[in-house]
């Protein structure tokens, strides 16, 4: 595995099960989840001792017993689904998604279902991030990315819509991966947008991430090897947008470093509209999930929730659409921008996790590339001055998933040959 | 009203809501559901005495008591949900579709649930052609298309992946609308591609269809006045895609009398290449519905319907994200060609519906423009020398719904001063 030093207990996947005995690494999990799950507050609900008894009769398959926490907006048939709403009468129906379906299919454990935020928007459940339990852990898929980096699970599923599966992976020091839309099917995933919404994965490494992705939709699991890129984009971002904890100068040492290795850097100014970065996305999803949510009546909402998006039930199709069409626009224009580059290159969020609980964070860095509909990574690349991790955002070209993840998997192997980054710190 | 002369049975709802009283309309339309229906067959399961209660306690709404007829694939509380299967163990969940929850909300009232192909793929249901009942109603929204067409009910609710909607629409001589992706939201659809369903809705008009369209997403109804166009563009086709019934000589006529008109009329080659224009929707579809239906095990599917979807599971990844790329690119193509136009033109199907009940009939005019997202009409036009309805297609840019529809409710009108299609020949 190229000398990378793999952490025992937070194995990358695709590595233990070449060396772990099936149910040995789900112990080890267990054990970790009993000593710690009281402080990270990543499940609303779980079953061990079901997960250990899948494990004694599983099918098998190239997912081998790993234990995966599902994102509680997604339905399953075991456990019930409450969309980060907390009411039980709201639940949703009892069976599984076809992501759930097809992960038990292939051999994986459900351990039960993680906290998010409130149906994917801003107000938060009681997750801490496991590097520092007064951080938040971003948001929404908030406790699939604490369980995977707090080693309770070698898997989460979550979803994104606006930057739910990227943001989080960064602030928890764990691999996020948005896959081109499409590509893993939302169905029993509470739709918030028909053209926004995906499945988002957590995993130790974009190797593992890609592994996961491959076992759902494609004929076979594939293990990539790492592919070093021959040529990169680095994106510079306007002084409008926040970066933190030194991401401009990390970014920039990393392009330099990368070139003394004989790799083709090339950098740009961010070539869309700041206002269309920062808004497009929003104006999209709340227009839609307005209708979804609050137009049928058949969902309880917080009346906080409901207030932000009643506005958005009284417009019109109008700005909807122009929205709509200069999305396609920028679509074209990001491929044929990428089109010479094996990734472009950016910060994962504005910095690392903010110190509070009641705030997951700015999704700004992540809107615009859903709303694209291309495949996205998040690295866990650095660690700020306060040891949090922050995250290398790597986009591709649409449908160009495999190759990303062989890059990232590439990038990511080289920075971790002497440092394990998805070790929680103890404070 | 522009002096259209309405047939006083199959009444254009924007029409009747203004002139006839609640509760009178529904009773024609059961009376002639009692008459028509054993021969129609369009529907798997309703309930007219339900329908009238529910009218006698209606909810004030723009939709004021207007029967609805809901596609088995689009799932409800009152009625089970089969998917064209007529397998009851393979039932859908109790539960309204979004569209369902927001037409009962607005006023409407479901009389039922109407036939569709297995799961929306060929395999046809029992429905005829209320036109003639040897021939395909078209699908897979057959009941839809048809109980609209018999005037059972103002409104249906179906979907479009290929050319489920647009199709079926011209065969029955009713307004097919599938609208812009992402503006009515699928969720209760069963899923066969997160990139292609689109749910479609049938009525007597193209301003019926956006009255509906418009009550379900917009903050309220409207009653669009027609538009006459300034420009429109006519794609001539291949001599590979068969036009039978006249079609090319239809559309060069129309185009002609619309030139002498003082509307002006560009007409060109189809700029897609022949082989993407059959084949690039087939491709995604597959790929995708092999996944959701197939994969995960969940659905009941016949024999045939699996070792369709069957080979499209052992594909990779790499051809589908390069159709994905190219789909994205003709999306851009499109928008472009169509910037100085109201509406591009084209036939709606190949040719009057077959004279089959086991062939739903050929969506190689529709499935396309499904692919690029954009806003589609079928406007019941001309007739066969059988006395069979023949569509025209209308074609926008992404978004621009409002204003097709407002651009064929002028066509409409136009054609239909002096004769109703929209009435049955008996035979």
């Amino acid at each position: 595995m190229l000398g990378m030093r793999l952490d025992p207990d937070i194995a990358d996947f695709c590595a233990a099960i070449t060396t772990t005995k099936q149910g040995i690494l789900a112990e080890r999990q267990l054990s970790r989840f009993r000593a710690r799950e009281e402080l990270v507050r990543s499940f609303v609900c779980h079953d061990a001792n079901a997960a250990r008894a899948a494990i004694a009769q599983l099918p098998p398959g190239p997912l081998n017993g790993a234990l995966i926490g599902v994102k509680d907006i997604i339905a399953t048939a075991d456990f019930p689904t409450l969309y980060g709403s907390g009411d039980l009468e709201g639940a949703g129906p009892r069976v599984d998604a076809w992501c759930v379906a097809q992960a038990r299919r292939l051999g994986g454990v459900i351990l039960g279902k993680t906290v998010c935020t409130e149906f994917g928007f801003p107000r938060p459940g009681p997750t801490t991030n496991p590097h520092d339990a007064r951080r938040t852990p971003g948001g929404s898929s908030s406790g699939s990315a604490a369980a995977v980096a707090a080693g309770f699970v070698s898997f989460a599923l979550g979803s994104q819509t606006a930057g739910s599966t990227i943001r989080p992976a960064s602030y928890c020091g764990v691999t996020g991966y948005k896959p081109s839309f499409g590509l893993l099917h939302t169905e029993g995933l509470q739709a918030l947008s028909m053209t926004l919404d995906h499945l988002g994965l957590f995993a130790s490494s974009p190797r593992d991430a890609w592994y996961f992705a491959s076992a759902l939709a494609l004929p076979q699991a594939e293990i990539i090897a790492p592919l070093r890129p021959r040529r990169l984009l680095v994106l510079r971002l306007p002084p409008e947008l926040p970066q933190a904890d030194a991401y401009p100068e990390r970014i920039a040492a990393l392009a330099a470093s990368l070139r003394e290795g004989g790799i083709e850097i090339d950098t740009i100014d961010l070539p869309f509209g700041i206002e269309d970065f920062r808004s497009l996305q929003k104006e999209l999803c709340y227009w839609e999930a307005a209708r979804i949510l609050l137009a049928a009546g058949q969902r309880p909402l917080s009346p906080e929730l409901r207030s932000q998006l009643r506005p958005f039930l009284d417009r019109g199709v109008d700005e909807y659409a122009a929205a709509r069409r200069r999305r396609q626009s920028y679509q074209a224009q990001f491929d044929e921008l990428c089109g010479r580059y094996d990734a472009a290159l950016m910060p994962a969020a504005t910095g690392a996790a903010p110190l509070s609980l009641s705030d997951t964070g700015d999704a700004v860095m992540n809107r615009f590339w859903t709303a694209l509909h291309i495949p996205v990574l998040s690295i866990p690349l650095w660690r700020s001055a306060e040891g949090m991790p922050l995250g290398l955002q790597l986009l591709g070209r649409l449908g160009t998933d495999r190759e990303l993840s062989a890059v990232g998997q590439w990038l990511f192997e080289r920075q971790h040959r002497d440092t394990d980054p998805t070790k929680p710190r103890s404070r």
